[in-house]
């Protein structure tokens, strides 16, 4: 049931006098709940509750960990259909679109789970002492990973369930040991509700301290900023706009304790397609790429917003059957009134730019909000020129950026802002004779792509989700896949700790049976 | 040869107007030799060249960056004699310990050699693709770590050679694959330029990039600042002062694109010391304790600047035996007049407070720039209401604070700003008894050491330093130890990359015999 209330620990509230709804977009009509605005002193109870949960769940074995994430998937599975229409009334998007985000956020869960009973991400370090060294003993040193404490969750609107409330960011949190309290996205508050009461019924069957995760409803950006500057919250996930996770992370840097915010923000995929790609295979991924630029109305970070080539008859033919082949498909539902609004705006500047051509000619008949796709192109001098082109446009768009020579398609690559990815189009001959413009892209990019499409992110351990500036905030870590618990976790070394007292990863006998390194080699045996 | 000059990459230079030179605290002088400020086109033309040397350097394989790490090592042991004494003129530190640090320094740069030779810290991992998965195939991903780029090096003034211009921050930086540029200590300007001459060498004899390494002279505070906002750098290793490391991780963050500052700053080492350690070993551990605070004339960030116990009859005798042997030993002269000047008036301040009780009679007959030892003892709810009392006062000085009882030190301990280090004295049992106000205490520190002293940090793959804030600006990251190195590498992933053109770590065959996550499983088999 939908009550529009807070969760802060197990108990349901709604203390705040401000109230707001969510918008089904596809019926053009406000939907049926009403939530409540978390107030300040709801959120210092949530946090609170998240300090004095952090006790006790930083202590508690890996095994009940994985155990709490694994009955946190079955609850959104049990969610069944109610879940599912929810999504859809508040986004817009297909019932088989929710149906796959929500295998790939129980699949992440369950992912993190593996994880920790596996055990072997704690990266445990042990170099035992050499108490007859000279000048001076060797002491026993043991380093292993542990919680940092409390985590803000920021969800993203493009991914209601797989980037939000039990999203990557909450699942790899609870994976490490760090309570979550949720800022709820105000597009899919229902959603987000749904999601949390199979957290807190989890939390509740397993056996987890209150205040282990909590849910805060909020339409502005205040209890966003009271979350993150409060001082028991000790990092912050977010995923959105770069205005909005620049936003944050200068407030998390302005605390009197500074706090990591890992941000992942906009993108605009770079495409590099190189003569053998274009001349050999230009129909198939111009017709590759209309689909890619389609895919959930344009709605990931994912996009291919840029498309590179060398200018010639091959880019020519290229850019026709692109804009052909994108006018054949039919335009779908952005997710709110708002990110649609925000992608026709983006789109008058786009076109009003110097040196712009349209490769189609957008339909004027569309069903309200539905995105009405558009590609462009312009030369490589007015594309490095002009800095608004480097500017994501949310929805279905991109840009083919016509230079004159690699040398050109180099120099603008590696002046271009920090990308999520970077794809190259051609042969293996290729990747040799242009290693130099590839390797530049590599260094603007989290991850590069032979001969596919950038949307598609597989939930695996070599994953990596993040890049430079502003891509992430800090291209050090990943937000999908396993390794995205490092970004909520520290290492700690003990120094002479009795053996018996030491946290099962870093005791002698090693019964977690984890891989260790152990005085300078990698080993699961015992010491 | 002393030039007093800059290295731009392997070229000298002194454009600058402003000179200074260092100070001989011991004899009271002026050292003889002048250096020439770095001006602002210097910096350019430094940063020019590490940019470029990057794109070079990142691509050279781990072998002969291992090599390269080697040779620095041997040029500085090569230095001899005139290293250790001029190290001796501008800090006062005796020749011992110069020695040590040198032993310290050159160790580990080989610790990074080997760490690359041997090649698994990349974390390569590797899943493997799926063709006919269905609904969609899954790709080929490979991750490995990746160097950042050029990182810019703040030295220590108490570490002259470990953590400065070839310590711990410059040989993780160049064996992660980034170039370095280090901001010279102005209190030990000669030494760094030496070891920078080493460094030089070892570059041009292993055919290292022009630029892979820089060296600017700075009295001030421009040159340093000038080099955190500038475009080429991506990430800042400082080792110092709270005040300085937060101004220059404030302006790393205020740049247009933000980059990661890894500052390690003050700490005050909090001691625990339980009932048993005070009854059975009291009078052992105060003379271990006065050992420890004058070390280097308590020059150690690591130095124990709190010691907590509960009061009674066991805490006043340890507090007298403490006073009595730290007045016996003798004091040492410190690094610069500056340092002492600030040691003299963190003191002065810190015996005006409310409730404060001198455990030692400083003598007031010492040669100039001596640092007079002083501990003192205070009262808990004295301690807990001052933050005055909390800051580092970096000398050989320490506070006893006497608690009520073990709730009131883990009510103080839970408010306490980050550290380095906490230390446990006590048995076994007390470890259990205490659990809660240990489990308190690891809350706040990066290392935990049970019946020892905090000063002495083993450089070792399980060695943490660094701590919550303001111990260090990132508690996920330590500054000593082999982990050091992933302060500047990020994650990268390739995606359905041709084998032949994958980097050797993530190659099907292993040509580096690494260690790999292939499929969910660690091993060191092909593919």
């Amino acid at each position: 049931m939908i009550t529009g209330q807070n969760y802060l620990g197990n108990k349901r509230s709604s203390k705040g006098e401000k109230t707001y709804k969510t918008f089904n977009p596809r019926l053009g009509i406000t939907n049926e709940w009403t939530f409540y605005e978390a107030t300040q002193e709801e959120l210092e109870e949530a946090a609170r509750l998240a300090q004095n949960a952090f006790i006790s769940y930083r202590n508690i074995s890996p095994a009940r960990r994985a155990g709490f994430l694994r009955v946190i998937a079955d609850e959104i599975e049990a969610l069944g259909n109610t879940l599912i229409e929810t999504y859809s009334k508040e986004t817009a998007l297909p019932e088989g679109r929710a149906k796959g985000e929500r295998g790939r956020t129980v699949g992440q869960l369950r992912s993190f789970a593996n994880a920790l009973e596996d055990g072997s991400w704690v990266e445990a370090s042990i170099d035992t002492a050499i108490p007859d060294r000279s000048p001076i003993p060797k002491p026993d040193l043991r380093k292993m990973l542990i919680p940092i404490g409390p985590v803000a969750v920021f969800g993203s609107s493009n991914f209601p369930l797989a980037y939000s409330t039990a999203g990557g960011d909450t699942a790899s949190a609870l994976a490490a040991g760090c309570p979550v309290i949720v800022k709820s996205h105000p597009m899919h508050a229902a959603t987000g509700e749904l999601v949390a009461s199979a957290i807190i019924s989890a939390a509740k069957k397993t056996d987890m301290p209150n205040g282990v995760f909590s849910n805060l409803n909020s339409s502005g950006i205040e209890v966003g900023q009271a979350l993150v500057k409060h001082p028991g919250i000790t990092a912050v996930g977010f995923t959105g706009s770069i205005k909005g996770g620049t936003a944050l992370y200068k407030l998390a840097n302005e605390r009197a304790e500074p706090i990591p915010v890992f941000a992942e923000m906009g993108s605009v995929n770079p495409v590099l397609i190189f003569p053998s790609a274009l001349s050999e295979n230009g129909a198939y991924w111009a017709n590759q790429y209309a689909s890619s630029i389609m895919l959930g109305a344009g709605q990931f970070c994912t996009n291919p917003g840029l498309i590179f080539g060398v200018k010639g008859k091959s880019l020519d033919n290229f850019k026709t059957t692109l804009g052909k082949d994108i006018a054949a498909l039919d335009p779908s539902c952005m997710l709110h009134p708002t990110i649609y609004d925000n992608y026709e705006k983006g789109k008058k500047e786009a076109v009003a730019q110097e040196g712009i051509t349209q490769l189609n000619s957008p339909s004027s008949e569309n069903p309200s909000y539905f995105a009405q796709q558009l590609v462009l192109s312009v030369s490589g001098k007015d594309f490095s020129q002009n800095p608004k082109l480097h500017q994501e446009v949310f929805g279905p768009f991109s840009i083919v950026v016509e230079c004159e020579s690699p040398e050109e398609i180099q120099d603008i690559i590696k002046e271009l802002e920090g990308q999520l990815t970077g794809t190259v189009l051609g042969d293996s001959n290729e990747l040799k004779t242009y290693s130099e413009v590839i390797d530049a892209m590599a260094q603007r990019v989290g991850r590069i792509i032979y001969n596919g499409v950038p949307t598609g992110v597989e939930v695996c351990p070599s994953m990596v989700h993040g890049g430079p500036f502003p891509a992430s905030s800090d291209s050090r870590f990943t937000a999908v896949g396993t390794n995205a618990i490092k970004r909520w976790v520290r290492p700690f070394s003990y120094q002479n700790w009795p053996n018996e007292q030491l946290p099962d990863a870093l005791k002698n006998e090693n019964p977690l049976n984890i891989l260790r390194f152990v005085n300078g080699s990698y080993t699961d045996s015992k010491i």
